[in-house]
């Protein structure tokens, strides 16, 4: 049992006040979780496009003031009441889509979308609609469930997963988002089959991992697809064949040169961009009669995506997925284990290291294009 | 044999001389069947929305003077060299979607598409690239491979499939489009699942198929949505168990009406209307997480469907297809066997018959939405 079980902690953490600002690292205090909930000192995290998204004002659903940060590791330092399925020291992963089990969603065996704490967790709060932190006597809003910007943050039960001692949490990290996001797309939402071509439109986290996932599934022909050249180099580490700067193709389309590069057209796409001119071009380089083109990034608010519907009469398939469809307290030991076996790629994702109070200097390492995480 | 073989054959078709006219009963002249071509004595023919379509000259790729009409059954006059699927006399329905089994789609298993002579067929010709029919010295162009408006037509032998002498051409005409068309899409291309959830947008003959597709796979509820009130009736006669007219639901859209009436949404849905406004209303009534809505609906030209991609990142699926993902001469007959068992209505579908020279009349009845077929 540790000492500061019961108590409220305060440590630091980095406040996004309000929109369009700099973080700010200051004490916070950290109340203990009740029921069903568990408490987490928050070793690594990542900082993910979708921080910086929200931070930036754009999302029309942010709201301030806020502890930002989904992609993270710690270990337990206390637990609510009735919590099981994890325990004081527990190495963790934070889990921004949950697994309840119970929900209509989980039992479904169609989707890792869980629907137990959506609204809350939507209005940044715990899912008895209260808040576990304050700092300067205000109620701060948490983070798609997880808030890992901070030493210690607090968590629904079902929004935590053990994870093996084995591994460092500088690398399970990364698999609380970008990682899982890509592979998990190709191998589970896609289920790429061997011999298939695919191509990969966005060479960062989530692009690469996808590229694992394909040469995991054995595909036959995997073309990265990236305005920055550098991403090249970047593919090819991880598995890629080809790379296309768009561009750079003179007055073809990309979807034109894709169809020209495979005969007709890929058998997987995937966007990796959040554009929605992009998504429109990932799905109308599908082969015809098959092809399937799967939307991982988020787009700005309001955008649409367009096409025309012949495209999809004649056999292409436009899907998404959020988490790659990994349900994380099944799924993701898996991955780990696919990582210590050498199969899944983790380490080649850090690029910057930083400290927690160095944290806006990682959002400006990110926008700088040649961080990878 | 027949005494015709090897003969032009002089005999009445409706033939579109130019675009937004009505058809004209002339005498044509119908060539012999050259290697791997089959000419048909067309029994029956149904006259379909995409008929009128090419018609009305609003198809972009429609070319004149043209033999209309895609869905037809007759009796084999002649074949020419190689043929060896069909032989003189058999009854045989025309295929617009043909099979050749040898082309990288009807390898791939995973369509219905075939692309052996898709460019031809495309251009209006035979795959040889010249016509069969000519009028007033002129040459006529074909339609989809089948142009069935004419007591004789022309088509390649893998356009056609022969069927059991047991069921009235009559009947079988109907699978050579419409019926095939919803009750494939419904079986084969969604491949719905017992208990699941279904809307129907659009209760013509494809829309009502769709629900026969549905009471054959167990769905536990079939909503139809049309605008024409007359459609209730027709939807139930076919096992719908529920219907909404969008025009009378006041200020809620039809995704809301259908989302709160299936607590969260439809596990598949159709468009059988081409209006692409419809089409997003289809894919956004789709339950989170698993929904599937089939685009089934031919779009006017440069008609552009449109969504948030949000809807597809929690894991909604957006596909179509063509012919219901038949594939004509390997799955028809067990179409007609279903039929022949009372598990596929077709005899309701015929509410309107007319001669080959009343074939105006069948268009304006089609445009009066009285008739189904």
């Amino acid at each position: 049992m540790s000492s500061t079980q019961g108590k409220t902690i305060t440590c630091k953490a980095a406040i996004a006040w309000e929109p369009g600002k700099p973080l700010s690292i200051e004490e916070i205090e950290v109340a203990p979780p009740r029921a069903h909930e568990v408490r987490i000192k928050i070793h690594y995290t990542g900082v993910c496009h979708t921080d910086a998204y929200t931070l930036s004002g754009k999302d029309p659903e942010g709201a301030f003031p806020i502890v930002l940060g989904h992609e993270g590791a710690g270990i337990v330092e206390s637990i609510g009441e009735g919590v099981t399925n994890v325990k004081v020291g527990d190495h963790v992963v934070a889990l921004y889509t949950p697994e309840c089990r119970e929900c209509k969603f989980c039992r479904s065996g169609k989707t890792n979308l869980c629907g137990k704490i959506r609204a809350t967790q939507g209005r940044g709060v715990m899912p008895d609609g209260t808040s576990r932190f304050s700092a300067k006597g205000k109620d701060l809003l948490h983070f798609m469930g997880t808030s890992t910007f901070s030493q210690y943050t607090v968590v629904a039960d079902i929004s935590v997963v053990a994870i093996t001692y084995d591994v460092s949490m500088e690398k399970t990290c990364l698999l609380g988002c970008g990682i899982t996001t890509g592979y998990g797309a190709a191998v589970v939402t896609a289920g790429i089959e061997k011999g298939s071509t695919v191509a990969v439109f966005g060479a960062g986290c989530v692009g690469l991992s996808v590229i694992q996932g394909a040469v995991k599934c054995g595909a036959s022909q995997i073309i990265v697809v990236d305005v920055n050249a550098k991403k090249e180099e970047w593919g090819k580490k991880f598995g890629a064949t080809h790379f296309v700067n768009p561009s750079k193709i003179g007055d073809q389309t990309i979807q034109e040169k894709l169809i020209e590069m495979t005969d007709g057209g890929l058998d997987y796409t995937f966007d990796c961009t959040g554009n929605v001119q992009v998504m429109r071009a990932a799905l109308e380089a599908c082969h015809k009669g098959w092809g399937q083109s799967i939307v991982i990034g988020v787009a700005a608010a309001g955008q649409e995506i367009s096409t025309r519907p012949f495209q999809l009469v004649t056999g292409r398939v436009w899907k998404g997925c959020a988490f790659g469809g990994i349900k994380g307290r099944t799924q993701l030991p898996d991955l780990v284990k696919d990582y210590m076996e050498g199969k899944l790629k983790v380490d080649e994702f850090i690029t910057h290291r930083e400290p927690l109070d160095q944290i806006n200097n990682a959002f400006d390492q990110m926008k700088a294009g040649d961080c990878i995480r």
